[in-house]
């Protein structure tokens, strides 16, 4: 097997990934944000929105697509929201700007909204969730991208994958951290089976008849996701088109841009919303968090299915994988490698260390 | 078959439900707006959580676990959010003066969130949300109840059913309209299954052993239900256990009463929530609709699946129906038209006019 060399140090990815940014010309601290951004993930093991993004945000960085001195602003604002343009800078500078407004407007009025327009892909929702819930705030955080998923009797995508996320701080537990998309599973998924001459289950994908199908084979060319949970997936897809899209003046699918293929000199148009909403202006945190708590412990106490050693809460997975990289550095899955070479090549960055 | 006399014009159904609440103490007041939820709700043919409801709030309102004279009131209250006490009142009178506050705070906020204590079931969620998108917010509305849906590798039930619906005005539209459990399916589809010695998916519910189950035989004795798209149900049903328990101070999980089976004199301490977002204090009305309008007419005429012959958007179906039954009547199934009789008997109102 050719694993050779793919663990890096959470330091040292850190390192590489500003590295990228600022000699594509972002500012050290834009740099930062967005690396902090694209590293946790990877520390949470979601490899599919970590550094692996960076290759195509220092494509668009270069082409002018995204602006490398982009200055995410708000528009219009009242006392519990605003709406902010991006200014097409990443979407994750964008987001984290976004979000500390929602949480400065928050902690005045209890809870907040802020949408976002001219944005682009902006990696795990969860991250602005978390930056929530880590300041004592319940977070939710979604986004919308260009279509890839069904309706219930569409024959083709009528919306994005529109990942949603929430976080709630939870005392002695790391944060509840949820982050889904709409689809039942993701498309690199559908893809994976495809690499492999497997079929798939019948509830991902839909065929070129608008039938649900177990043949991958022709996807991403032929075939929409499905949905999950049918219309109740769709439900959820068209909240956040609402909340992300219309409400904050962004591209509404067909509109969207896609990030990695079109035309790298144009932005994408991507929206973004993020909610959030201060626990203790309603409540005592101590209060608030014993609850949570509670809710916790009773989950990892009730009767479990034979054959089944644990029972998880949403983001807990995530959160232990992020202790192990802290102490023991992030084993990166071959397609990262790949992916953060052609990172240093676009952006003359020295490749992080990697060691075995 | 037996269908006599089973169609009700929306006038007589609101009338007899009034009747029935001001008979067992309620105000005038208060009668009509619990049965203009309920009757609104058999409306949109969904009879499950219409005026069949009836029947068990006026038990509990005879019985003392529901004040007839409850009075919901804010507790704590800061901008954009308020803290309500239900005071053992109907879930539906409760939660109708819970959305309007949250209505008013958000007029002057942008959005607002309204935690409620002390409830009970409080109907359909997506009544709620409606309230708000009739008057031009976005509404989001949710609640908890006792466990009845597991989790990913559970035995048995973890979280409630937990209802969630959001409604957005749609200019010419009827407003966008999702109202959704977090189960795969409700628990009286299972039950439904049984009745009639059918297998179910095996996506539905689990057996004794925590497995998936196509035998319904022991439900609802034995076996849990599934969520909807596995840790996508479990979490978003978190979210709610969140927002309308953790943070209104309401019962969480099993310290919530069963409303229709718990000792009658003793309040269930069901928690909801409900949030509105003002959409013109953010866009112009008429360019929010607009866009809205145009994501619906491009999900009309997105390509359809074979032997598929209309799109819907969320809520489209329940509008159509209220249209119908506007002009027509309601059919009202023989199950709710039994639990009628039985709300009259409890009562002494006078049955409605039913005519074939």
């Amino acid at each position: 097997m050719n694993t050779v060399n793919a663990r890096v140090s959470v330091q040292e990815l850190k390192r590489f990934t500003i590295e990228a940014f600022v000699r594509v010309g972002v500012s050290a601290q834009d740099s930062e944000t967005a690396a902090e951004v694209l590293v946790t993930t990877d520390a949470w093991g979601v490899f599919t929105h970590g550094t692996k993004l960076l290759r195509g945000s220092l494509r668009r960085l270069k082409a002018g697509g995204l602006k490398p001195d982009g200055n995410p602003r708000i528009t219009s604002q009242g006392p519990a929201w605003a709406t902010v343009d991006g200014d097409s800078s990443t979407g994750m500078v964008t987001s984290v700007f976004a979000m500390k407004t929602a949480l400065a407007k928050a902690r005045q009025c209890g809870i907040a909204y802020v949408g976002v327009h001219n944005s682009c892909h902006y990696g795990a929702a969860g991250y602005y969730a978390w930056l929530a819930a880590r300041e004592g705030f319940i977070g939710l955080s979604m986004a919308n991208d260009i279509p890839s998923v069904a309706a219930p009797g569409s024959r083709s995508a009528i919306t994005g994958s529109n990942p949603i996320s929430y976080a709630v701080p939870a005392g002695q537990y790391p944060p509840i951290l949820l982050d889904m998309s709409v689809a039942t599973v993701a498309g690199g998924k559908v893809y994976a089976a495809r690499t492999r001459g497997e079929t798939i289950p019948d509830t991902w994908l839909l065929g070129a008849d608008g039938r649900p199908t177990t043949d991958p084979s022709g996807y991403p060319q032929i075939g929409a996701l499905q949905p999950a949970a049918a219309h109740k997936g769709y439900g959820i897809a068209l909240l956040i088109e609402t909340l992300a899209g219309a409400l904050s003046g962004a591209a509404i699918t067909w509109q969207v841009g896609n990030w990695m293929w079109d035309d790298g000199t144009r932005p994408t148009g991507h929206g973004a919303a993020f909610i959030a909403i201060d626990v203790q202006s309603m409540m005592p945190c101590q209060k608030f968090t014993d609850r949570i708590e509670a809710l916790i412990q009773e989950i990892h106490s009730a009767p479990r299915a034979d054959g089944v050693s644990r029972l998880y809460v949403p983001g807990e997975m995530e959160w232990e994988r992020h202790a192990r990289a802290i102490q023991e550095g992030i084993v990166l899955p071959s397609d990262v490698v790949a992916s953060l070479q052609e990172s240093a090549d676009i952006s003359g960055a020295c490749m992080p260390k990697l060691t075995s």
